[in-house]
């Protein structure tokens, strides 16, 4: 097979001086209203931006100024668009981070904000809903970054695809945060996703839908088809914007060599990469041309590591290292060390999830403008031995992956094995069943990151701002 | 028949003197969120005050303060709650109306809102939420204000019910509204409600229900049943929060008898009272002590008025007097004449009511703190006499019902007609179908009502503050 060659971009950074390059700025204007879609073939209400689901892509180069317009045309609900990835907080703009109840009011029915920022890396990020369970209605979009005309990146490709992932419900996000917030047993879970979306496509067997509207003959839902052609290499910017499903990504019958990931260019690496069983299978046409669209392979469908073999994850996770090229070491101190046990938990007989015992809410006036939140008591866990793999994320600002591990984190011989040498800079990383990873940041600026939660973990920071207590899981 | 004294009492007022009455405070504090209710059996996300819908009712003597603590538990919409037909703007209290973007800003997601008001008038009254659909999500329930002890009604009765009547739809507001809102041929009906609702209780075939979960043998939709002896006069306290329907209410070989409406006592009147066909029918067990609770009458179900027969309606709106005891005239002029021709019309494409062809939307201030809105254009309608009953209410205010009649206004002739003598005091009036309607009302204090609106219309206010432009339609 000629075609060997795939680039997995998941979010790519640059340290280039820019020197006379001509910075633009991208004037955006978004509409927020909810409309009927059939992104899988079922129908449903979706949150759309100029009625569209995913959003439209952001392009824009390394230096330009990105500036949206967010017009909610919502009836009786609230927004805010979070930029991850971008570093507000590092490039002084904390307060255009679009976190709810963290860097802003919520914006209003009828109401517009305006977020201005500046895109100061290469690389692949997106965009999504800061407020409730919009995100998964259908308010997320990619951004995509490039180098500045006559730059080049560490790597060689002759074409790219966007790939937006996403995990589907067909019931409401009404439906889903009701169950979610209710007391004791009459917790109600969301269940497995009805549906895998790329690039806002998906395809659900209709004959399974008891209730509602699903044509399998929409254009709409129509399989997602990427053309390529022989002897060609091709980068794919991946983002995935799932609320619960943790996805493995692979190309039958191609290697991919991950080359970049949350805006950091990586040491190449071969890459291979679930959640519980159930999480549907998101197949989608790759197909090179020659070959008439939408023909089926031949092929049977390869099964993918098993839910619960995190190792390949594990490894995939440890093994990105920073590019040669482009290697910054983090400090080999820090002035600080917090442990953060994460765990789901019963909080006033409310399931939640929860740090060190404790269940976050949003304060009414944002971090930014007020932080008030202390983190107290020990931890326990609602089920024991109960863990799954969950990302996290920090806003406004990079970190370096020191160290991860299996069981329990030990303070005393664990953090000897860091690896403060290659470490690469990320801004999100998943934590493993039953692990825990290590991070390590410098805070630039006096803003403060925060973080979207499972299991044992550890975040090492030089020094931290929001967080008032250290306590040990 | 022993029985045939029934009152009706939909709103109340009495002009005491409370002397040495002591007043007192009531507080209450309520917790707004969703919650899956089977008002009529079948099963969907209600918005809900401390789990209930309707809301408990809020029970005060006249004089007396209300003191109610709003939280905001919803996860993602904002709200407000109104206090229909209590006269905040007269009392001095405007921003307590609870009209958002009219009178305060959405209370958010997290937030409380205090109001506090004072109950002026004993009456029956209600409140909901008056922001996006969530009145007809659940969001509402009743304000009954008693005469203080030692003071006396205008009318006997040994014991009272409240009536609380409401229209419910099976798909979410959600839906509904996204429906609503749409351009065009896109533009999607409502359609006729799945039930009447009666004290929060109705009666859903389920075996029309194509999806969803619906149960007839719950104990939350057994059907509700008055209990009676015979030989007492029962006071009914009246409230209807429909969103749509426009109903007629009887009682099988009773005769009713109006009492009292929007809060002043009424002359004596025999009661008679549709939308258009598909409204089902409501119907309650009205049930004598002695006969089992639960068993379905012999008789054959009364008709009722056919939904068109707006001449029941008209007569019954217009014979509406002022109790003798306590009539208190209107000033025989008026300072200005404003007439408002209401029709449903296209604007820019979308299908909206309209004043004078101007259609309404609500400013990002609220007009309290900004009164900016300018009545522009001449009227047209979407379809050549199209027309319907529609209730009219004034916030803060109530009105003198001068006059009404079929067809087109004539400002030349018509107003020779007015009743200046003994029109009753309203809050609320019912628009019928192709016909006028003249009020006069006094402002006392320099805050302005708004309107929720159909047909020609006229509104004879002493002056206005709202509406900037006085056109004829």
């Amino acid at each position: 097979m000629a075609f060997n060659k795939i680039l997995l971009f998941s979010t790519l950074a640059s340290f280039l001086s820019l020197g006379c390059v001509q910075a633009k700025v991208h004037y955006h204007r978004w509409e927020i209203t909810y409309q009927y879609k059939s992104p899988d073939c079922f129908n449903k209400l979706a949150i759309t931006i100029n009625g569209q689901t995913p959003g439209p892509t952001i392009y824009a180069s390394q230096g330009d100024t990105i500036v949206v317009e967010v017009n909610n045309s919502l009836l009786t609900e609230n927004t805010a668009i979070h930029w991850h990835g971008i570093q507000t907080g590092t490039i002084g703009t904390p307060w255009m981070d679009g976190t709810e109840g963290v860097t802003q009011c919520p914006i209003l029915p009828g109401e517009t904000f305006i977020y201005r920022f500046v895109v100061d890396r290469p690389g692949t990020y997106f965009y999504h809903s800061h407020y409730g369970l919009q995100r998964s209605a259908g308010l997320n979009g990619m951004i995509v970054v490039k180098v500045p005309e006559g730059f080049k990146e560490p790597f060689r490709y002759d074409h790219e695809y966007n790939i937006l992932l996403h995990d589907w419900w067909h019931n409401s996000t009404y439906d889903q945060s009701v169950g979610l917030q209710m007391p004791g047993n009459q917790f109600k879970f969301v269940g497995e996703p009805q549906s895998l979306l790329m690039n806002g496509r998906g395809r659900f067997n209709c004959s399974l839908a008891v209730s509602g509207y699903c044509n399998a003959s929409l254009p709409e839902c129509t399989p997602l088809t990427i053309t390529v052609a022989h002897g060609k290499t091709y980068l794919l910017r991946i983002a995935s914007i799932t609320s619960l499903s943790a996805l493995s990504f692979e190309i039958e019958g191609h290697n991919l060599t991950v080359v970049e990931a949350d805006g950091h260019y990586a040491d190449p690496l071969p890459n291979v990469v679930s959640r519980k069983p159930g999480t549907p299978t998101g197949t989608r046409l790759f197909n090179y041309y020659g070959i008439p669209r939408g023909r089926v392979p031949p092929t049977i469908l390869p099964s993918g590591p098993l839910w619960n073999d995190t190792d390949y994850r594990m490894m995939q996770s440890w093994a990105t290292r920073a590019h040669p090229n482009f290697i910054e070491p983090p400090p080999a101190q820090s002035d600080r060390v917090i442990i953060l046990l994460n765990t789901q938990n019963k909080i006033n007989g409310f399931t939640r999830w929860s740090l060190n015992n404790v269940s976050h809410d949003l304060p009414h006036t944002p971090y930014l403008i007020a932080m008030k939140n202390n983190l107290l008591h020990n931890a326990n866990t609602l089920t024991a031995n109960n863990s799954e793999t969950h990302p996290w994320h920090l806003h406004g600002h990079d970190f370096w992956v020191l160290g991860c591990g299996r069981g329990k984190f030990n303070p005393e011989t664990d953090p000897t094995n860091y690896n403060l040498k290659d470490p690469t800079l990320k801004n999100n990383v998943a934590l493993q069943t039953s692990g825990w990873i290590a991070i390590r940041f410098k805070q630039i600026i006096p803003a403060c990151g925060h973080f979207i939660a499972t299991s044992n973990l550890i975040f090492s920071w030089v020094w931290g701002l929001c967080l008032k207590k250290v306590l040990t899981g």
